[in-house]
């Protein structure tokens, strides 16, 4: 078994409301010096090893990203079998 | 300048109806051999170097993460002065 993370972020042209609007309150609890927000999402899959690098692809670009407004990668973070 | 990252993910006795639906998805897709998805966010924040560690656990406790449901890490990336 594997965990498998998937990044999926907006693409830098397209605008983020929702990173913006977190951006807007860190003044109000006191904090500068953060020139951007950006907020995308993160998926957590448990996959065994029949699940090649291509299933994966297949799987980001499907089902969790929308790859016009959206950017992703595909990080394996541990290997525990 | 710094880029931090903050992942925020549901606790693991929360129901994740986001990633259930991604999970239920992949069959129709002819992926098998994932066992489970879980769906969070993932923030990336611009900062200066006057921001310290302390701000940014307050930024992400406050402003980021439902502490009552969800689990954060905060994580620096990449430094670039």
């Amino acid at each position: 078994m594997a965990r498998v993370v998937v990044n999926v972020m907006p693409k830098a042209e397209i605008l983020d409301p929702q990173g913006q609007a977190v951006h807007r309150a860190l003044g109000r609890i006191g904090v500068t010096g953060v020139s951007d927000v950006r907020q995308g999402k993160r998926f957590e899959l448990e996959v065994d090893d029949s699940v090649t690098e291509a299933d994966l692809q297949k799987v980001a670009e499907t089902l969790l990203a929308n790859t016009v407004i959206e950017d992703f990668d595909v990080v394996g973070v541990e290997i525990a079998k």
